[in-house]
């Protein structure tokens, strides 16, 4: 006698929808009969071969087909990788509320009006201990600490047991703002049986403890009062309020005005301010454009393009095309951040053309990470003591490190799911497996196209950025077939024309060539007098450069 | 009365053609009277902007212009960003030899028969402690250790004084090939006199020492004897003969036979051993082919694509398009290397592949690098006590770290010369200044053509990336300037067409729009006629999508 384990009505699915392989898109949907809560909502920017793409959002192809068992998304956080797809995702789906904390809402709300959808969302901003009913879900809001206030880690209450989702996290004893990671409640539902924790991975690979936010505004207290004749300019995460104010309190303490640069650094010090996230000292914040009536000892500037962006402040500082601000010798710029992965070679760039106008660069000990380190993801398994481990956010080896950290303090291996995007986990007392895969994906936004750019769009635009276009163009007789203009040759991408005259004359005579022999062999199939155009210009191309051009046989009839 | 300082025939000239913000390329000129002499002759890497490039060689038109003064080009070392315009300069410049130690003579004839100039090309083998006159200079190549074997610094001795510069190089006591860095003889040339010291920059920020190449090799025994029943497979630079060796020992030691992986791996291991600086006991090395008639813990591979390369051997295992070699778990995966500035995403990509494939991956002090650290740039320093300090080699911030070295100790700002590309040093004894500057620049290489991409080509292949290309054509009357035939509109990278056919279709009718507005005014001039075609096209595109692709109008006339 078989025994039946699959799709029992009493067990939970869990089914992360965009991340872990997207690294990025966080977006995780927990099932239990008639009812679908989804953890988070986030966008990713675009890899490498992702040419023009603006962002990346999840194909949520399985919550429209199931748009009736939504119950409400909960937000851990206001991170772009946590709350930047909701604007998308709702222009489709604006069946359920979104719940999260304040400042996490005050983010979402400011991305929803960005979109003209303020008033078309249902929000509901939640305290931390609250307990909200989804259907048959409960879930409640358990303090953390991360790179930004008013972080969460969610306990999911189901039927078939409790969820610990710890959202991305690290135990901060002495945070900037607020208290630290409510430890005593993990512990409290730890005691009561948690069927699974869903931890945070990141920093898994790192060994120890994750410094305290704290440390950073020792180091740059330490930068202000050693440098009391040098203008201070200072780049970090916009989101990360806690170091902004710890820049500020820093530069109220040393006599210095702070000048606020980059879109998005003002829009959030405008948020976290309005908001009470964020403490400014009256008349310490002034207009960049007031920056010039201050000696450079008394100023402070606060700037995105830590990561080295092309188009932001810092970037602009560096290369000379900003308009207020020029860097000079003597500047001390302090780099209050690290490279996220990727962007090594951008921040190195920024540096050096800042070093070569004479800055002096400052990166030791100015940042901590958000997320927890080894001992601490060993804290929070030591809290929770889930019945099973499914490790969360990070890449994937970061996942694997944290199936290691789980295997030291004791779990087996069968207690550790390791999902793929669209793994369906059945999860209850007892049981946890990958019963089934649902349809998930990354779509491509463009500009204000969403999804239309795909494989083939983005295989031709790489085949272009490597080699350019070459088009020729062909008018014939309609009736005759004969040619009565062209071929005609135009390239771009390809070769600097007015330098390769040669190269240009002699592919069109192997046009001219073709096509006679076209003409001759009586050939009129426009797709076979395409084809050859195009193999013996690619051939000649090839064996005259040994490139590959795309190359565009256009026809036209007359 | 005023004295002259500038251009005095007693002094030397010092002119760096490609380094310093280019970084890779490294060929620097030294010209005192009627003799020149180059150091180095290296190719870089593209960066991010330069779409399709495949290498990048400096411009030699100083040299072509001076070519009756060039003496001979002396090469410090076997890498290619030191070696690797070899064959591009000599095309266009053979008119003195190119001085060399073995190994790195080897890797240059190597080159050479690629490009067929093997013959045309005149090359000597210089052992250390020769003296090479070469018109008013005399050169001598000083044993260092680095990366590669054979690598030297070089005493250039001119009526002006002396010059060391190292090379790229480190301080290893126990090497595994060879013997030390001769400091002796640098104190020795030091008690001399030195007018300058080119010293190496590129681990200036990092303090202490760099370990010694051997230290490598004991975790390497470590990892074959703590693995005897896995498969290993190590990845590492093909031109790192020292590692490859170190290796093949560990392996021979535990009983596994070792297997090469990728081009480039297989031409040096090749070239190595014929020349006696690698020792691979016999029956060691089997053929890929063979590998699968031996079990997993008889065997080892050595591989290329530690940088995580697409194209490389490693990314194809980790990918599943390796013919050979499928990873399995259980798999235990070396990286012998650090990511270069830029590599790192890649890598870290490489590395999630090898690991949800079930590999083991190993990172911790199986690599150091070949670049002298802080302590060991003081050491140089203190032996050649130059009266002037010139840093080379490295990104911009790092001659800056090395200068901050030399201040350190006791060297004043007077006495520290950082150059940019094409200045002239003017140096002799109680005198140093740029005194002038001579074209230099970076030729793009991609496929066999060298310099028909220019920035035009390179801002055009960037534009294609971004938003693709729409193309319009449109047959004319050349009588009445009627329209014969089209509008006809083609996209590559634009949209997905197929799903886009509304928005094609609404492009159309702004096209005809256009057009009869045209006639009707009775606009001929083809210039305009293009003009608003690609305005207006333009215009409408962007309202759509908020996208620019760059648009083509082709006018044909019958």
């Amino acid at each position: 006698m078989k025994k039946k384990t699959e799709n029992r009505p009493d067990r939970l699915k869990i089914i992360p929808l965009g991340g872990l392989e997207q690294i990025g898109m966080n977006i995780t949907a927990f099932e239990y009969g008639d009812s679908i809560i989804v953890v988070d909502c986030g966008l990713a920017f675009p890899e490498d071969g992702m040419l023009g793409v603006d962002l990346v959002i999840p194909d949520i192809t399985y919550l429209k087909d199931n748009a009736d068992k939504l119950k409400g998304f909960f937000i851990t956080h206001g991170h772009e990788d946590h709350i930047g797809a909701i604007p998308y995702v709702f222009k489709e789906l604006n069946v359920c509320p979104i719940y999260s904390t304040k400042l996490t809402n005050g983010l979402i709300e400011h991305k929803l009006e960005e979109h003209r959808m303020l008033t078309k969302v249902k929000r509901k901003v939640v305290k931390y201990g609250t307990h909200i009913n989804a259907g048959d879900f409960r879930v409640e809001f358990i303090r953390t600490n991360h790179s930004i206030q008013d972080a969460a880690a969610l306990a999911i209450y189901s039927p078939a047991g409790i969820v610990v989702h710890t959202g991305d996290f690290k135990v901060d004893y002495t945070p900037v703002y607020g208290d630290p990671i409510d430890l005593q409640r993990l512990g409290e539902i730890g005691k009561k049986g948690v069927l699974a924790l869903m931890c945070d991975s990141t920093n898994a690979e790192r060994p120890g403890f994750t410094a305290s936010e704290k440390t950073v505004g020792k180091t740059i207290d330490g930068i202000f009062s050693d440098n009391n004749r040098s203008r201070i300019i200072i780049a970090t995460f916009a989101s990360n309020v806690d170091r902004v104010q710890q820049i500020i309190n820093s530069a109220y303490k040393y006599g210095r005005k702070v000048c606020v640069e980059g879109r998005s650094m003002v829009n959030t010090i405008e948020i976290a301010s309005k908001m009470g996230y964020l403490n400014v000292p009256e008349n310490t914040l002034i207009d960049i454009e007031m920056a010039k009536n201050y000696p450079d000892e008394k100023l402070a500037i606060v700037t995105t393009g830590s990561q080295g962006e092309s188009m932001a402040a810092l970037s602009r500082m560096a290369n000379g095309t900003h308009k207020k601000i020029q860097i000079k010798p003597g500047d001390e710029i302090v780099f209050s951040s690290h490279p996220i992965p990727g962007n090594e070679k951008a921040v190195s760039n920024v540096i050096n053309d800042l070093t070569m106008r004479g800055a002096e660069i400052v990166m030791q000990d100015v940042h901590v990470s958000g997320h927890a380190c080894a001992e601490e993801i060993k804290l929070i398994y030591s809290l929770v003591r889930p019945e099973y481990s499914v490790p969360v956010h990070g890449e994937y080896k970061h996942l694997i490190a944290q199936s290691r950290i789980a295997k030291s303090l004791g779990w087996d291996s069968d207690h550790i799911k390791i999902m793929k995007s669209g793994d369906i986990l059945e999860i209850g007392e007892g049981y946890a497996k990958v019963t089934g895969h649902v349809h998930t994906g990354a779509i491509m936004v463009d500009g204000i196209g969403v999804g239309d750019v795909g494989n083939i769009v983005l295989r031709d635009r790489q085949k272009l950025a490597e080699d350019g276009i070459i088009i020729v163009v062909l008018t014939l007789d309609s009736a005759s077939g004969a040619v009565l203009a062209g071929p005609d040759i135009v390239s771009r991408g390809f070769v600097y024309v007015r330098d390769s005259e040669d190269l240009m004359d002699s592919a069109k005579s192997v046009l001219n060539d073709t096509i006679s022999s076209l003409e001759d062999r009586g050939v009129t199939d426009w797709n076979k007098i395409k084809g050859e155009i195009r193999d013996n210009l690619s051939d000649f191309v090839w064996h005259e450069t040994q490139r590959r051009p795309m190359i565009i046989p256009i026809i036209m009839e007359v």
